[in-house]
C-alpha cells in the first residue's frame, strides 16, 4: 500500500511540516519505500518533484522538506508498491492538462480486473499501475461526461468523480485524493483522515520525527490550512476519520458541502 | 529570447556539466532570468524540475547541477519571457502525454499571429505563452494526421514534425526541442548548435563558468552522448552551427538520417 499526503489552503503555505513526518515513513517509521513524488500548484502551474528512491533517504525529500515552496494545493504520495514495478513512471501523483488545467492524481489501495473493467480511449497510461490506469479512466469519464468544455459548476464534476470512484471502490482498496489545482477532492475506501487549521492556532508534535510546530508564529489570523492524510500526522490534534465510501471537497481550505 | 539545452545518450549520463555552463546564463552571464527548467527521462518515465526564479540564485537549479541524476534523454530551458508573463504555467520545458508516451518541448524565440495560425482542439494550453501554444498545435496536427495509435515508423513522425515547423518559423523564430523520452529531435530557425562525444574522449571547459571536464574519466569506450544548444557551452570543442530551416533527429546519441 501506499500513503497520500494533500493540502488545500486560502493563503500559499509550506507543507514542510507535514512532509517532514510523511517522508519519514517512506522508509523509516513506514515501509512505503518504493519511490515517492509531490506536486505544488502555484497559480495555474505546478511542479512535481519524483524520485523512484525511498524518500526518507532522498535527496530530493530532503530539499522539500528545508525549501519551503509555498502554495495553496498540495497533493503527495509516497509508494509501497504492488502493481507495477518500482520506477519514475510508477510513481504518484499523475498529472494530465483536462480544459487547460493541470490536474494532479494519488491513489492508495489496490485494484483487481481493472483492465477489463476501466476501458479507456483518450487518456493512456505511461506506465504500469492501476492507479494511473483509474487515473485515466476517471479523466475519460469526465470527457465524455461533460465534453470539452469546463463547466460552469465544479461542484457537479466532483459529485461526479464521487459516483465513479463508488465503481473503483468495487474493484478494490480506493483512497484518491485528485485536484484540479483549486479543488481538493479526496474519496475514502478505508483509510483516510483530514484536520482544519484556523485561529486560533495552537502547537502540534509530528508522530513520526521529534518536530513540534507553533503554528501561531507560522500563521496570520486568517489563514485556513486543510491537511489530509492516510493516517494523522500529529498525535495531539483531533483529526476527522473518513467513513467507506464518504468524499470530502475542499477549496481555499474551507470544506465545501456536496 | 530563451536557451534551449537538449542531450541525447545511449547510457544513462548526467547533465551537470552542461547545466553548470547554462544556469549561469539564467542571470549571470545571460539575461535569461526569469524561471528555468529541467526534464529527465528515466525509462519511460520523467520528472520535471521547475523554478520560476533566476537559475543562478535558484536552489532547485544548484540541486540539479550538485546532484547527478543519469538519464538517456534531457531537455532544459531557461526563460527571459516576451509572450506570457513569469510564472510556473509559462515556464518550459512542456510535458503532456501521446500514445501512452510522456512528450516533452521547449521552444526558443517568439511567434506572431499565433493565436488565429495555430488553432486547437484536443491539446489545451495551461499557461498563456506562444511557446505551450505551438506546443499543443503539435500534438493536435499529430494526433490528426497519425490518429490514436503510435504508428509503425517514428520517423515517419519526426519528418512531420520537422513540416509543421516549417509553418511554425513562418510566424517568427521558432527554435525548439521535442522528444518522446526517445528520440530527441531539434528544429532550427536561427541559433542551435549540437556536438557529439565518443571516444577517444578529450577535455572541455565551460564558456560561462571556470569548470573543466575530462570526459575520459567520467566516460566508457562506448558511450555516445549528444548535447544540443542555443549557443555553444564550451570553447574548446567543435559545435555543428545549424542553418535556418534545419532539423536534426537523435536517438541513443546517434543522429538518424531523416
Amino acid at each position: 500500500m501506499c500513503e497520500l499526503l494533500g493540502m488545500s489552503a486560502n493563503v500559499p503555505t509550506d507543507i514542510c511540516f507535514s512532509f517532514s513526518g510523511l517522508m519519514q515513513r517512506g522508509g523509516r517509521t513506514g515501509p512505503h519505500k518504493d519511490g515517492f513524488g509531490i506536486t505544488f500548484y502555484e497559480g495555474k502551474g505546478c511542479r512535481n518533484f519524483k524520485d523512484a528512491q525511498p524518500s526518507c533517504d532522498s535527496v530530493i525529500a530532503r530539499l522539500i522538506k528545508d525549501y519551503p515552496i509555498k502554495s495553496c494545493t498540495v497533493i503527495s504520495h509516497i509508494r509501497q508498491a504492488n502493481r507495477g514495478n518500482i520506477s519514475l513512471e510508477n510513481t504518484h501523483p499523475f498529472t494530465r492538462e483536462l480544459w487547460g488545467h493541470s490536474w494532479t492524481f494519488a491513489h492508495n489501495g489496490q485494484l483487481t480486473g481493472y483492465q477489463k473493467a476501466l476501458p479507456i480511449k483518450y487518456h493512456i497510461p505511461v506506465g504500469q499501475t492501476d492507479s494511473e490506469r483509474a487515473f485515466c479512466w476517471l479523466l475519460d469519464q469526465i470527457f465524455e461526461r461533460f465534453g470539452k468544455r469546463k463547466p460552469r459548476s465544479m461542484k457537479s464534476v466532483f459529485r461526479f468523480i464521487a459516483s465513479r470512484c463508488e465503481e473503483l471502490r468495487a474493484l478494490g482498496v480506493y483512497n484518491m485524493l485528485i485536484t484540479d489545482g483549486v479543488y481538493l477532492f479526496a474519496y475514502c475506501t478505508n483509510k483516510l483522515s483530514w484536520i482544519t487549521r484556523r485561529a486560533p492556532f495552537g502547537e502540534a508534535t509530528l508522530i513520526d520525527e521529534e518536530m513540534t510546530v507553533d503554528f501561531k508564529k507560522e500563521t496570520s489570523a486568517n489563514d485556513v490550512v486543510t491537511v489530509i492524510t492516510t493516517t494523522p500526522l500529529t498525535g495531539d490534534e483531533h483529526w476527522h476519520k473518513m467513513l467507506p465510501g464518504e468524499s470530502v471537497l475542499f477549496k481555499h481550505g474551507e470544506r465545501l458541502k456536496a
